[in-house]
């Protein structure tokens, strides 16, 4: 996708053959900049302090991690210790654990001087896939836009979103906004109500910023607002992605996920959830088990914007000496799912659903 | 309640015995200031712009707002342009409507001259009478919160709230923040959740501040977090107030609520909402009646706090050139609310409910 004008991914190899670049989301969208990784330490704080997100971005980040860290200690410990490290950076996102696997697996038959070279192969292919499983997703996705629109022939289809499951969120295209791209470009009307998603406001700074830059009309509401416009028929359907989805359907999501899919399932509104396969964790039978982050209150109490003489500054908004808490996902239960659009296509959110879709997990 | 030590109330007559002084609620809690009305426009001001919020005092300054108008023009005109000028001010808050007709009653059989002065008895009447109507709900909720208490054996009874309808919404005591208020100062364990409220912030503004300042223990949570905490069986009852509630018992409140009363449902968490008589609108059958103010984009788009030296800074906090919607309040269906605590008892949120307790309006 553009920034401005420019087509770009998230993350890339250097020229230099080993050097990783990714765009630090955490200035965005006031300040457009790029962060280079070149060891393991660089890669697990891009991780953990979220210049990096999203839980595609984040497995594909972790993969290079583990070739960056592979390329200064190929040993068996060194790998163990590099897995260990990357695994800890953030605990609700299943895809790190995955990607951690499939470069481990790729590499653990290596002796030790030839590893990074396959990680580092690895990281790259699971870079490409996961721009093939964002175009699959937006193209299952499609279909479901294309039918709201022909039944409100022509006029915009209200789709609301909460977080950023963009394109920022994987390598390219997205999860849930896929489709929405995709409607896009084909001349399908749409409009999007960016939920701002507190505490980190990736929705008023990540998402309102990406649509903005690719045309999509969209419309900036606080996090409390979604609930009313469900009950002013001021919303098609709603999409979001999935840090990890359980067995059975369960979705865990940025807080406050849960909210608006109460209120879309209270006024008949179809609530989607788009994954790519690698957010499912077989492991679990339910959301239950899905381990949530506390993230620090800071996030809560301070916020950073843009000032009236154009610097950024954080500031304090909450009461001084007032204590806070921040979970950072809750989990929206099956029953309140409409469906699940994968990268393998669009399946209820049950067990029997995911199973028909992947068979191969029916154990 | 206190600031600082201080008993204080939100709106005093000044020795002078005309000026009117108000706490001015935007700059709190990092700053307090006292706002003083000397005419017309001062007090439509401070309520269009928020300077003094919350249904109960909304209507309590538009009455001292009436008395000083009629100060400057006692005549038929004037009284009627500055009821107009007054009800415009902010469209939800039913209270604003019945202040501004309790004082016209007051007035408009006296001749011109003797006017203000009715009209300033009546206002100070409706401050006194508004302190212990928050009494009597505060009265009424403790026994709700005595029994949970009792049932957790004493251990901190868990309180959610959205926006803030406390001391500062009102003359003194708040309404949903009364019974906390009591239950803490007769010694019962309680811990408030304190919904930050976007986009103006109200929780984390002033209900941490109002709460703080009397030693109530509370931790700030985003709007999103409820609902999580909810599943996890952290919050043991929901209490809000209303800017307008419809015979049928729906409530209008502060955008968000609806969202919180989905959860409080969905978990089996009891939800209250406490108000006084006079938010009660006989006239409407139902909540989607109520008008709902859509205020400006820049309350989404911008927010103020305080930067590391101690100042006061707006920073724009969404993506430039994304529009942004502001609606400012929801309506909840009664069937998710519990009861309505009232300043006349408990009762169910139905029109046969509201009728036990208010006969009058049985018509």
């Amino acid at each position: 996708m553009q920034i401005d004008g420019v087509a770009r991914q998230t993350i890339w190899l250097n020229q230099d053959g080993w050097s990783v670049s990714v765009i630090d989301q955490r200035r965005l969208p006031h300040v457009f900049e790029i962060l280079i990784l070149n060891d393991l330490n660089d890669a697990a704080r891009a991780i953990q302090d979220m210049a990096v997100r999203g839980a595609p971005l984040i497995g594909v980040t972790a993969a290079f991690g583990l070739a960056l860290a592979l390329r200064d200690d190929p040993s068996d410990a060194g790998l163990a210790e590099a897995y260990g490290r990357l695994l800890a950076t953030r605990p609700t996102a299943i895809n790190l654990k995955w990607a951690l696997d499939q470069v481990q697996e790729a590499v653990r038959h290596h002796v030790p001087h030839t590893r990074a070279e396959a990680a580092y192969a690895t990281a790259q292919a699971m870079a490409n896939e996961d721009v093939e499983t964002s175009k699959r997703i937006g193209e299952y996705g499609l279909s479901i836009i294309k039918g709201l629109s022909e039944a409100k022939s022509g006029a915009p289809v209200n789709i609301l979103t909460h977080c950023n499951a963009g394109w920022l969120a994987t390598i390219d295209w997205g999860t849930a906004t896929a489709p929405i791209y995709m409607a896009h470009q084909q001349g399908i009307a749409v409009h999007v109500w960016v939920d701002e998603t507190r505490p980190r406001n990736q929705g008023a700074f990540l998402t309102a910023f990406e649509l903005g830059q690719e045309g999509v009309p969209h419309t900036v509401i606080v996090d409390n607002a979604g609930g009313h416009l469900m009950q002013q028929g001021q919303v098609d359907m709603c999409i979001v992605g999935t840090d990890r989805t359980a067995a059975n359907g369960d979705v865990a999501n940025k807080i406050g996920t849960y909210l608006k899919a109460l209120a879309a399932y209270d006024n008949g509104v179809p609530f989607y959830v788009a994954l790519p396969h690698t957010t499912i964790d077989w492991t679990l039978d339910c959301g239950r088990e899905i381990p949530i982050e506390e993230r620090c209150a800071r996030e809560v109490t301070h916020v950073s914007g843009v000032t009236a003489t154009k610097t950024i500054e954080e500031v304090q908004i909450v009461a001084a000496d007032s204590a806070a808490a921040n979970p950072a996902f809750d989990v929206t239960p099956a029953r309140l799912v409409t469906s699940l659009i994968t990268d393998q296509g669009i399946c209820a959110a049950s067990r029997e659903g995911l199973l028909s879709l992947f068979p191969e997990h029916d154990t």
